[in-house]
């Protein structure tokens, strides 16, 4: 037994210890409160899911590199989630007849992605999952980017700390389409290329947009549009569907007011396969982190891989805790103490039968009032050190002398005052 | 795309759509409720753990039968965690010197168990696990005895429908010697044939510890443990540590007024080799559901696995969410609804520009009230429908008549009865 096993967690995962789990419960309890006050309900999968689900329609490369894949004993290829949309959209398929149509659901799925750790990515993380399903109108995609945008309004971020930067994939179909008269297929290998954009040189992003047929007059006015306000950029296709929903989605985003939060970005793509409508990203405007936080749209055929007549429409966004917890530092969001409760350690002395120290906590239990009795049977100055490393704002003590006469001395640690009390008029005090 | 995908998930595991969520959380709530009143404190570790984590410890079959393992690109043999006692060990491990012991820590992980589903068992499950650190007294015992009441009696049980059946591995091993003379190796094989005692014919259970050189009389001997009262049992080894102990433990409980949910079992084992003291299980007395519902006990070695003069006791037990509704649902103790707020529904007419709706919902949001535009465009009746199904209290109407006079229409679904009102009014009434 001296060969000693790590203490590490496996790489690219973390170990949430109290002070972490605090952090992590405040920020998802915020957002819980702003997605259960829109009526968003919450829903969860199973963390395996059978491989397919990934290869079928987020694209071969995630379904195989980047997903932590076995085969169970039943020759099942089974995969740990790597995101949940495939998730979620086999659950509505599953109950397509029941459910009660446009749902609007949340969720908060830890999921794994096999790849190298860096700043803001790891390969375990959590994540807050919205979606509404069933609603093929603008409304939709609306209330989806209000929603992302409340979320963090809810933290105390305003629009001189983030930006919502969208565009529409039938509008960068249509408008690829109108300058470089592209079909289908090559449109989609030329979203690739738009896509990486801002992490290659512009001579490659030129030269792979060339090998795809694009004239440089094609190019120089594809990259026009980068620059273009919503108006000029849908000029380029004024017929297209896409053009109409991006004019319409901004005029109404302004309409409810909040304009200021966003802007078009033809860059914009979002690498999944999935997405037919509108897709956003929402940036960090923090120079120091500077980049798209997280990101969604929409997805009208999702649910279609699991049954026939599976037209239902889903617009959505995730957002990873990791990304959310950088921004938050980045802008000073985050409280100095979450919810610093009143609470009582009662300390122990040898004296005392521990009866009394154990009934004394349950009547304060069922008061309402957090307290714990001490554990163990140390020196009473390393009881009260304990008390102050741990966060407790009071100290009981009930000592041989206080137990004859029937009081107990509670003590405010903060004040120091001491007082000599009944435990109904020590309850009454903590109340 | 005819081959549709199949919309079930993976055998063993669950889709937790909205009802289910709200149950799982109103549980969930119950408990970390009442665990945060006696000052414990969340954590949470990572899915994957290194595979060698539960060989050491767990013993080798939980380790290679009963994990879901595969080793990654770096040739890490890892597995998804099927218990979380050894992650917890790791992580006290990792921060010693660092950490106030005693700690009282508490989880909801997810985890994996590669078996057979049955009924109770699933593949995944969630759990709560609650553990003690640094006490090595009879304190950390109690307290861990008292806490798994404090939860179920949360819940509305009583020692009518469940009862803790406790033993101690040091007394079983002194008592085992005692009667039968044998060494600690004997004494493990013993305690494995003990533990399957009712799940085995009797005859097949004498022959076992016949060949473990058992004589009939001793095998007698043994049997009349288990229907001993702890009085009696401990008489078989007065001097055992462990004998004292759970006098010690059981005087404490009756102490305490606990002696009704109380129990000594000789049988009671823990089938895990790590456990070093007092063992427990909790069981339902329904007869139809009469079985272990949950257990725990005293692992003194654990974190020394991890570290050199890792001499870190903990006392702590699991609950698993499928268990824990078997027995309320057995009780009849999950309430009908919960939380049935109010929860408002703007239903949308095609001759109100939509900004009006999103505006009107932003209201009510920044008043607290919970509420929704209706999305899309379907007729007023199909829109109260939606409103009933989805468990929505209220219904604003705000059509083209009552834009023009400023007002809205309240409407109560459970009365019918509506108002016309200004929209403060109809904040005022429903806060």
């Amino acid at each position: 037994m001296s060969e000693k096993l790590s203490t590490q967690p496996y790489k690219g995962t973390r170990d949430f210890y109290p002070a972490d789990m605090r952090l992590r419960n405040w920020f998802f309890g915020v957002i819980r409160r702003v997605l259960e006050t829109s009526a968003y309900e919450e829903y969860n999968g199973p963390m395996l899911e059978s491989l397919e689900i990934y290869a079928a329609k987020s694209g071969e490369e995630i379904a195989n590199e980047q997903t932590y894949n076995f085969t169970d004993r039943a020759d099942r290829r089974l995969a740990i989630r790597p995101e949940m949309t495939p998730t979620v959209a086999r659950m509505v398929a599953a109950k397509m007849g029941e459910l009660n149509f446009p749902l609007r659901w949340f969720s908060f799925p830890n999921m794994y992605r096999c790849e190298k750790p860096q700043r803001g990515r790891l390969r375990e993380f959590w994540q807050v999952n919205v979606d509404i399903f069933g609603c093929d109108g603008f409304e939709a995609d609306l209330e989806c980017v209000a929603s992302a945008i409340r979320l963090l309004r809810a933290f105390g971020a305003d629009e001189s700390m983030f930006a919502v930067h969208i565009s529409n994939r039938r509008f960068f179909n249509d408008a690829v389409s109108a300058i470089a008269n592209t079909d289908a297929e090559d449109c989609r290998k030329i979203s690739k290329v738009v896509d990486k954009r801002n992490k290659i040189p512009h001579e490659v992003y030129a030269k792979e947009l060339g090998a795809l047929g694009m004239t440089e007059e094609q190019i120089a006015r594809l990259d026009s549009l980068y620059s273009a306000t919503v108006e000029e950029a849908t000029a380029v296709c004024p017929e297209s569907v896409g053009s109409a929903e991006l004019l319409q989605l901004f005029e109404m985003l302004k309409r409810i007011g909040l304009a200021d939060y966003c802007v078009f970005d033809f860059g914009i793509i979002r690498g999944l396969d999935y997405y037919t409508g509108t897709v956003f990203e929402v940036y960090d405007k923090a120079p120091e982190n500077n980049r798209a936080m997280f990101g969604g749209g929409r997805y009208d055929n999702l649910v279609g891989l699991f049954v026939n007549n599976g037209k239902i429409s889903g617009v959505g966004y995730g957002l990873g805790d990791v990304t959310l917890e950088n921004f938050l530092t980045t802008h000073h969001l985050i409280p100095a103490t979450f919810g610093a409760d009143r609470k009582v350690l009662i300390t122990r002395f040898a004296d005392v039968p521990y009866e009394h120290y154990m009934l004394l906590q349950n009547r304060l239990h069922e008061n309402g009032i957090t307290a714990s009795v001490y554990l163990g049977m140390k020196k009473f100055g390393k009881q009260i050190d304990y008390a102050v490393k741990e966060g407790y704002t009071h100290v009981i003590t009930l000592g041989g002398s206080e137990l004859e006469k029937g009081v107990v001395r509670l003590k405010e640690l903060s004040t120091r005052e001491e007082l000599e009390l009944t435990v109904d008029e020590a309850i009454a005090r903590l109340k």
